[in-house]
């Protein structure tokens, strides 16, 4: 057919090459471009879209749990950044300096912030006094900067959006109960809503945030079988707390250590979604992130009463709550299917004299393409079936896509093979030594993703030194 | 009483000395703190609260006139805010300058952001060909940097919330049109949200904004009788595009320039609520921009029934849409009173055991104290009702005052006395000469605040230099 010639025509098959599949799905569904600022990209209005919803949906989870936002500035005094050690050697080196302001240098540098850990201890030590002061939980939505030499939209870009989660808490307990807490948020909020499924575990000592006594993540599997950290959460323990002096006075009179942690989620979900449900045709957005969820596209829309109907059934839709638009602009259908389809929007509606008629429509679903004829009457009943089923079965085909792509490895010549052959996870057991990280990245590119809570033994002794095995990992090779 | 005694040692009084006032409240309502980084401040989650609220308004209003939400980058290429000389004049000496990215010096130095026109002018000259691109009606939600030598908590500070928007039209009309249509999205959503009503009217060439043709303004009046700019929108006509070169083709084929649009309003408008409605016990917030609308003080909560009943209250309150809390903690009665007073919670309703007993509630509010009994039975359509009146009753005060505050001035003589004797705006007419408004800003620091659109001819000449009148002017002494 003339339209699905001229998709293929518009963007690479995914087949032939993922990254340019990504890049051109990423330019025709309109929703980043590149600027003059090198490493930055600018959110155009169908990105911006879903990253709104994505924070709308996030917000709203995180108040339910008792979260508060604020903001803090966009700069750390470089002092203020050196205060904690490990912290400051992994970021230091990719951070963006400020070092004149108006028309004179500063008498200290300041960084943008690259996270702000720093800026929340230095908050904390003046608000924290009494343990009627605790917990604090806040978190910022702002952007952040990470001065990154290779960048890709959405995926790696050296200014992005964020929300970062900070607490302050009176016990180690209550810190850790948090951490995981907000984990789970993550993850049932990917699962929920982006129709992503997620390992959850605990980064390696290697792979861990700087400063944190424990970081936990959630790795997701895109169509390509490269893995994806999707959102993590990490405990402090007291460690921040010592450099920074955030002490309080516990019931009892003494002096305490505060606990604490931070979780954040970026824009780079919105290239999770593309890398997950995308297809040759374009983007695939779950219903229930999708900032337009039902096209409306008239057919024959020149003849008499269409263009009314077409209005009419948008009408009817909004008033139940869709979020629907109707395309009524001077291109053909096949064109029209063409755009809703590159776009992601979860159906369409085609609605034409004949239809009319039958006092019926055809609802198209985007991920199967299966159409279904309603009738008129019960069209908002059927669609809201329709886009239920849809979100489970994205969520479903992505699992399955997943666990076919999850291989076991016993032996360390299986495991390099299969790292290498078949893109996906591969679970093999690791001594908890560093060293074998360090190998297995060298020899094949490919990192621990994560010790996965749910554990299981595969074998007794871990697959590259062959010496007794602490945990079974998920090793991947990732975005 | 001993409640008004605390609170008086608590806050300076406003008549005593209003920056001090200010000040105190700032801190005393935990709207914000002051940070380790200089002139830069932690919006704490009361004062985030609110800007929350104003956002959400703002962008609902926003979005039913067309506008799409985006994100541009936070840097700035120096050459990129060298292209249009004026803009870069007004801007290139209040900005921060990144050097170096990483380990690394840039070869070009990048500027913070300290509004966008340049990037959206970058961008529009990329994303617009035909006619059919246009309007573009973008908006973002962002932080911006300027910075200032002195600053105060929301009103001037180096870095600051706003959103902008940036709009590209086919014609000057339009254009037109669009800095209009802001400019009452703005007046409109003070007025009705905030209560602060607002002179609509044109800046001076002296006041307009760097690289606008026009700027139009809403200025309002603080309880101090001074002035405070709320919210500008400009129009730009082609200035921009050709320094850009953005150029459509025309449905005649012609290539034509763009003409362009730019509004912003920012976190200042939180300090322009304090500086209108605040007293001398704190923060009075309008009930529709309060996160917290009515405050359950529960009296004599140790008394069997009573904590279960303001519970009960709360629940049936937040069932009919109401944002209500219960303060039940340890603290007394009165000292409740104050904090609630203290963070300008627009209602308070007091139940205790006599109260319960008698099958009522009193509703107090927070901007004349005056106090409500109310039936249970009826709680939530009085409730409704006060919170309407008081919304209503805010507004006409500030109207009242401004409007008491307002004086005209017919000679020179005149005018320097009464701007210099009362604060407030002075009405006076204006030849349009800069050097005239330079000498009464040298005389008195006063500037032209704006050229109301509501013109009235006071006299015939200029109140400074006698010459034929141009327009009457509202001069201010201003933050």
């Amino acid at each position: 057919m003339a339209k699905e010639k001229k998709l293929v025509e518009e963007i690479t098959s995914m087949d032939v090459d993922f990254a340019q599949w990504y890049t051109d799905v990423v330019k025709k569904a309109e929703l980043t471009d590149y600027t003059s600022v090198k490493g930055c990209m600018v959110i155009k209005p169908a990105g911006y879209a879903i990253w709104e919803n994505i924070q709308h949906e996030l917000d709203r989870r995180f108040k339910e749990t008792g979260v508060e936002n604020v903001y803090l500035p966009m700069f750390i005094p470089e002092s203020l950044l050196q205060k904690e050690k490990d912290h400051v050697e992994g970021f230091a080196p990719e951070v963006a300096w400020v070092t004149h302001g108006g028309m004179e240098q500063l008498q200290e540098r300041l960084c943008v912030r690259p996270t702000s850990e720093t800026l929340f201890c230095d908050f904390y030590a003046k608000e924290i006094q009494s343990y009627r002061d605790l917990p604090k939980v806040y978190n910022q939505w702002c952007s952040v900067v990470r001065w990154e030499k290779t960048t890709r939209p959405f995926l790696r870009s050296r200014e992005f959006l964020w929300q970062e989660g900070h607490t302050a808490h009176a016990t180690a307990e209550e810190a850790e109960a948090r951490t995981q807490q907000m984990l789970n948020v993550y993850a049932d909020f990917c699962e929920e809503v982006l129709a992503i499924p997620v390992i959850r575990g605990r980064k390696t000592d290697k792979e861990k945030f700087a400063g944190a006594e424990a970081t936990y993540t959630i790795e997701s599997l895109m169509h390509d079988g490269k893995a994806l950290q999707s959102g993590t959460s990490h405990n402090f323990g007291d460690g921040f707390a010592k450099a920074f002096g955030i002490q309080y006075t516990a019931k009892d009179n003494t002096l305490q250590y505060v606990h604490q942690t931070s979780w954040g989620m970026t824009t780079r979900m919105i290239g999770a979604i593309i890398m997950v449900h995308g297809d040759n045709s374009g983007l695939v957005l779950p219903p229930r992130i999708a900032p337009v969820q039902v096209m409306v596209i008239p057919i024959a829309q020149h003849k008499e009463g269409v263009l009314d109907k077409a209005y009419a059934i948008k009408a009817d839709l909004l008033q139940a709550g869709f979020k629907v638009k109707v395309d009524d602009s001077d291109k053909s259908p096949g064109w029209k299917f063409s755009e809703q389809e590159m776009k992601g929007i979860p159906v369409r509606i085609e609605i034409g004299p004949k239809d009319i008629e039958a006092n019926q429509a055809v609802i198209v679903r985007r991920d199967t393409r299966e159409k279904i004829v309603v009738s008129l009457d019960s069209l908002s009943e059927k669609l809201t079936e329709v886009l239920d089923t849809m979100q489970h079965d994205m969520l479903e085909r992505a699992r399955a896509h997943r666990d076919a792509h999850t291989y076991d490895a016993l032996t360390y010549d299986e495991f390099v093979k299969t790292i290498n052959e078949k893109p996906g996870f591969v679970r093999a057991m690791w001594c908890g030594d560093q060293a074998c990280e360090d190998k297995v990245k060298e020899d094949t590119t490919a990192t621990a993703r994560c010790m996965p809570f749910k554990q299981e033994k595969i074998s007794d002794v871990c697959v590259c030194c062959g010496k007794p095995a602490k945990a079974m990992v998920y090793w991947g090779k990732a975005y």
